[in-house]
């Protein structure tokens, strides 16, 4: 994610990430406070930790709706106790700026903060330190890309593309079998880290189940189909070279309900309470407007480009992209275009 | 404190604090096990904070120190138990550049870690939640400047001068006031977060005892007063006005053992297990270099200086004072320099 506040930043053009979090408050304030067990144990302070928070602004829309509920849940069911005081972990990778996160911390705020740097795909916290484990947007990135992609020799070899969309099922395969991987070490990781009667809060991107059979254009990733016709355009014209094409890959995976809710049961160690997708109207509508819709893929995807490509691409490349979203349904018949969130809400099994 | 790395960083420039690690590193590794209480209770996590770590390479020093000696403790005083899992929470103001710090951090190391942006006047953690609470060469910067320094009715105005050292008695009065102020706040919030049995390690850049009455110029401090003499110079020059170095003046406060001693007793939460001074031999040659010792200041101060007078003033400053510098006691009488640390270890009282 691009840091800082510039014009391409991500705290500046992630309305996408904002728009999930609103579509799924209505959840966070029911259901959280109301699997938050009360009578087990006295709280002097409660941990929230969240994964994958990035350095925009949403990280701590979300923190305050949760903090909110969590609030009026202890004041009205123990009005004679100290409601306990909160702190809030911050997560992501270690190449995050942590520097911008801090400085849009309101001064004042009801809890305690701090910042943690690391892949969420292992240990981050001590056993059994965290009351509530939450994740929003994050859990579409794989940790890496699977070797095969790059393989020429493989049927999983993924030519003139940069992503799975669009792909023969042999690619969309691989990224699957990564995305269970790593879901479980991260399933694995939180379950160690939450404390007894500890929940998970998951908001995670995906797309309709049996997606992959109908090979839908119309749905997330998508984009990253328009956006992979631009590299070869540029491959065909000079400007970079096929093979960088051919060997570059978006860790980004878009799981189905069905295969995120496969994926916890193989797990074992973390209740489902609640799962539901959000989709349809709720979710549209997010982006209408063409330039907000290429700031938000380049705040994305930005960094990843400029290591592969070198930053001298970057502006033809998004221009490029521009043009080409400009004529497509997304912009011309966005009611065809549906983009799911599943939330899910989990507890750590005795 | 200069973030990122580069050569007027205080990462690259910190090793007079470096030296004063070392200095007390015998200490920590004897003083802080022999002080961890494992009768009462068993740790499943033990939870370190480090207040005012900056952005430099001392911080991680330092953690390792402290460690390695509990992690020898735990394993030699209960070789059946599994040793705790730690977790390092790395506190400085909210500009620190924590992204520089975390990118120091080795990629493996054996305790969780977490960076706390904020001031350490204030709370920071949740009640009883730290079980060592660390500070080292960072008790010397107070919260804010008493405001009868740039007061020109007040016996305390301190015209012509950047601190207090060399200047009248009334002058350093109101530091003195602010630091004893300051302390006891971070005290106070240190014994609200300290968890029972909870330690604290303190190292603190101070004066031998005493020294306010002899206005001794050979020790901590009289390089401001250098410093203080430059800024004049400029002034006489027209480079900068009189007015803006009469309103300036550096927030550091360095106390005597006594001193600190008397608010550590006065705050009547923690109690003194160890204290003592550590002067002489060990804390000279520190800095032998000239060149070191601007860049030393230079890093420390940078940002200050800059946000007061412009950043157009910095070179010509800092080669004044390299100049003034070659021609002192500091480089041509080092051994009439003492610079002393307070090495202290306190418990919060049940």
């Amino acid at each position: 994610m691009n840091g800082g506040n510039g014009p391409s930043s991500y705290a500046r053009n992630s309305s996408y990430q904002r728009r999930a979090i609103e579509t799924a408050e209505a959840f966070l304030r029911k259901e959280i406070p109301a699997r938050v067990n009360l009578t087990n144990r006295s709280f002097s302070s409660f941990t929230i930790a969240d994964f994958g928070c990035s350095s925009g602004p949403n990280t701590i829309l979300a923190v305050d709706i949760i903090i909110q509920a969590l609030d009026n849940k202890f004041s009205s069911s123990m009005p004679k106790t100290k409601t306990p005081a909160f702190q809030v972990f911050f997560n992501d990778v270690s190449h995050t700026d942590f520097n911008a996160l801090f400085a849009l911390l309101p001064p004042q705020r009801p809890y305690f903060v701090a910042g943690v740097p690391g892949s969420f795909y292992g240990n981050l916290f001590p056993k059994a330190s965290l009351n509530l484990a939450y994740s929003s947007c994050a859990l579409c990135w794989i940790s890496e890309l699977p070797p095969e992609l790059s393989d020429t020799t493989s049927p999983a070899y993924n030519k003139s593309r940069i992503h799975y969309t669009g792909a023969q099922a042999e690619v969309a395969q691989a990224y699957s079998c990564q995305y269970e991987k790593d879901i479980k070490s991260f399933l694995s990781a939180r379950s160690h880290e939450l404390a007894e009667d500890g929940l998970m809060a998951l908001i995670v991107p995906g797309v309709p189940d049996g997606f992959l059979e109908s090979q839908s254009q119309a749905s997330t990733g998508s984009e990253f189909n328009l956006l992979g016709s631009c590299f070869m355009d540029m491959a065909r014209e000079g400007v970079i070279k096929e093979e960088q094409v051919d060997s570059f890959n978006l860790p980004v995976y878009y799981p189905t309900p069905k295969e995120l809710e496969d994926i916890i049961i193989s797990n074992g160690e973390l209740a489902i309470e609640k799962m539901v997708t959000l989709d349809g109207a709720e979710a549209q509508d997010t982006m209408p407007e063409l330039e907000s819709r290429v700031l938000y893929l380049r705040a994305a995807l930005e960094g990843l480009i400029r290591t592969h490509f070198g930053h001298q691409i970057l502006d033809d490349l998004f221009d490029r992209y521009s043009l080409k979203l400009a004529h497509s349904s997304f912009i011309l018949n966005p009611q065809t275009h549906k983009s799911i969130m599943i939330f899910t809400l989990l507890t750590r099994r005795h």
